[in-house]
C-alpha cells in the first residue's frame, strides 16, 4: 500500500502522489494515503465519505476557510510516472491537481495554529460526469462540512487567483436508421451518415467570447466522443456523438440548453451532465482580501471548477493553484518547480498564525 | 451439450439450429452438434478443423459436388430464440444460413447413396473479416478437402440461383488531431470534427448499378461503425470511420481500393479486410446443368459470399438456399417453411441416386 510522507518538501510530495495512480473511479489507493497523513495529525478532525475527506482545525477562529483539491486524474496518456527535469516536475496529475493537493496537505499537516479555521476538503472524481463528484456529493448530503466565509480551490490557476468558471453540460446528439446487411444497404437506412450534419454544424461553430467584470470568457462546443455501429456488414441503426458545451457564467444551464437545442435543432438531444458556472464575485469582500495578501493579476477561469459547488453554498470562492490550465489532460502536463513552492509559501504567508 | 436429430423435419432441424446461439467466434456447441450428427452418418469420412467440418462420401463417382454453408450469425437483435408461425420460421440465423444449414444436413445425414459425390462443408466465422473465415483457412491450408466440379453455397438467394457474388473491402478513414482539456478547446485539434467531410462524402455518394451477363449488380459504400474519443472533456485525437465498399464482380480488388482511395482522397486510409467478388460465370456447362435441374430465374449476388472463395479454387460455384436474402442481419429475419421443403425436396431430386 502506498504511503506520502508531508515532511518530504512539495516538489517531492507532488510527485509522490502523482505517482499513486488515481483514474476516476480509481482512488482508494490515493484517498487512504491521504488519510493516513490528516488522521496524523492531531489538531484536524478527520471525516471520511467514500473516497473523499474533510479535516478541519476547530480553534474558534473569527473567520473559517476551505482549501479543497480533487484527487483524481484523467486517463493516463504516456505520462505515468512522474519525472523531475530541470525544474519541471512532469506527469499525470501533476498539473491537474497534485500539486495542489501536495500545498494543501503539507498545510493540512503541519499548520497547526493557522490564523483562520480551516477546512481542507481531497475530493474524487472530479474529471468526470458531476454526477460522482465527491464535492457535489458533500454539497447535497453533508452541507454543513462545506461551511465557511471563503473557499480555495486549489485547480491549476499558474500560481495566479482566476475567478469565477465556465459552466460544463454534455449531452449526446443521436441519431437513427435501420439495420440491414451492409451488402444491401438500400434496405436499410444508415445512422452514422445520417450524423454528418452534426459534425458539420460542429466544425462551422464560432464559439462566443464574452466579457464579464472586465474578464474575457471562452466557450467552446466540441464533439468529445462519437460511438456509433454494430457489426462490420451491418447498415448502423444509431449514431451518437457526445458534445461537451463549456459556456460563461453569464448563461445559466437553462440558458445552456436552449443555446445547443438551437445550433442541433432537428436533432435528438440527450443531456446527460449539467453544470453551472460561476461569477466572477470580484466585488466581494472575503475575494478583496484574498488578492489583496496573494497578490497578482486576477484571471477568468475557462474550465468548470467546483467553484460553482461553493457559489451554490453561498460561499464566495476562487481558483488558485500551481500549474499552467493550458496543460491540463494533455501528454506533456506538467508543473514548474519554483510555482509549487511560491503557492506554498504565500498559503502559508496567508493563513500562518 | 445441445444435440440435433436429423430425422426432424426441415423446418423443426433450422429451428433447432436456431435455437443453438453462434455469433461468430461462438461457435463451439453448433459445430459440436453438426459434428455428432455426421459421424454418426457410416457413408461420410468426417474431418474437424476448428470449428469447420468437412464430411464425404467416396463412392467412385463421375462427378463430385461440394455443398456448403456457415455456421455463425450476427449478433443478435431481439430475434432469439426461434418461433414459428403461420408458416414462417423467425428468428436469429434462420434466413442467413440455418436453413440452407439445415438442408445440407440433412441430405448428408440420409443420402447415402448420392448420385454425385458430394462433400459437405460447415464452416466457422463467415460473418466477420475474411482472415477468421473457416472456409477461407481450408482454401489456403487443406484446398484438396474443397476440390469439386461444382459448389452450392446454400447462402439465402430465396429459392432461386444467384450467380457471382460482389466483392467487399472494410477499411478505416482515420483523422487526427492533439488532445487538450475541453475547456480550452483552442489548445487542441477536434479529430471527430474533422470527420465531418469523411461522413459528407458517404452522404452525397452515389453508388453504382452495374450490368454483368445480363444481371444487375448494385453496389454500396457505407460508414458501418465510427469511433472516436478518450473521455468526456477531452478533445479527442483520433476518430475511425470504418467503411465497408461492396462492389461490383468487374472491378477486382486492386480496383476498389483504387475507387475508395479517390473518393477519401485527402484522407488517411487503413484497409482491414478485403475478399473479392466473382463473376456470374452463367457460361460454364456445369452451372448451366445445375440450372436446369433446378429450375427457376437466374439471378445477381449482391451479398458477398463463398463463392469467390471456390472461384479461386477453380470450382465454378453458385448460391442457392432458403431464404429471402433482403431479411439477413434484420430484427425480423424469418425463412418461409415452404421454401425450406422446396430447396430441400429439389437438391434430394438433383442428388438422390
Amino acid at each position: 500500500m502506498p504511503s506520502l510522507d508531508p515532511s518530504r518538501d512539495v516538489v517531492a510530495l507532488t510527485a509522490d502522489l502523482v505517482d499513486i495512480a488515481s483514474e476516476s473511479f480509481d482512488e482508494q489507493a490515493i484517498a487512504d494515503a491521504v488519510e493516513a497523513v490528516l488522521r496524523a495529525a492531531p489538531h484536524l478532525d478527520v471525516v471520511r465519505d467514500g473516497h473523499t475527506l474533510v479535516a478541519r482545525t476547530d480553534l474558534g477562529r473569527a473567520e473559517r476557510v476551505v482549501v479543497a483539491g480533487h484527487l483524481d486524474t484523467v486517463p493516463v496518456n504516456g505520462n505515468f510516472p512522474s519525472r523531475l527535469e530541470d525544474g519541471v516536475l512532469w506527469g499525470l496529475g501533476s498539473c491537474d491537481m497534485k500539486g495542489g493537493v501536495a500545498v494543501a496537505l503539507r498545510l493540512a499537516a503541519h499548520l497547526s495554529e493557522p490564523s483562520r479555521d480551516v477546512t481542507y476538503v481531497f475530493y474524487e472524481a472530479e474529471e468526470v460526469a458531476a454526477v460522482h463528484n465527491g464535492l457535489g456529493r458533500l454539497a447535497r448530503e453533508r452541507p454543513e462540512l462545506l461551511a465557511g466565509d471563503f473557499a480555495i480551490l486549489m485547480e491549476p490557476s499558474d500560481g495566479g487567483i482566476e475567478a469565477g468558471c465556465q459552466g460544463t453540460m454534455r449531452f449526446d446528439v443521436v441519431t437513427r436508421g435501420e439495420r440491414s446487411h451492409s451488402a444491401r444497404s438500400w434496405m436499410g437506412s444508415n445512422a452514422i451518415h445520417a450524423a454528418h450534419q452534426v459534425l458539420a454544424r460542429l466544425n462551422a461553430y464560432e464559439p462566443r467570447r464574452v466579457d464579464i467584470d472586465g474578464l474575457e470568457y471562452r466557450e467552446g462546443l466540441n464533439a468529445v466522443l462519437v460511438n456509433g455501429g454494430v457489426a462490420g456488414n451491418v447498415i448502423p441503426d444509431e449514431c451518437r456523438v457526445t458534445v461537451n458545451y463549456r459556456f460563461a457564467p453569464d448563461r445559466d444551464e437553462a440558458a445552456a440548453l436552449a443555446h445547443v437545442r438551437e445550433v442541433f435543432d432537428g436533432f435528438e438531444l440527450e443531456v446527460t451532465d449539467s453544470s453551472p458556472g460561476a461569477l466572477p464575485g470580484l466585488s466581494r469582500p472575503a475575494v478583496q482580501d484574498f488578492v489583496a495578501a496573494v497578490g497578482g493579476e486576477v484571471k477568468p477561469k475557462f474550465g468548470w471548477t467546483d467553484v460553482s459547488q461553493f457559489t451554490r453554498l453561498g460561499v464566495p470562492a476562487v481558483n488558485y493553484g500551481p500549474g499552467d490550465p493550458l496543460f491540463a489532460h494533455k501528454a506533456d502536463e506538467h508543473v514548474p518547480v519554483e510555482q509549487l513552492r511560491q503557492v506554498e509559501e504565500r498559503m502559508n504567508r496567508w493563513l500562518g498564525a
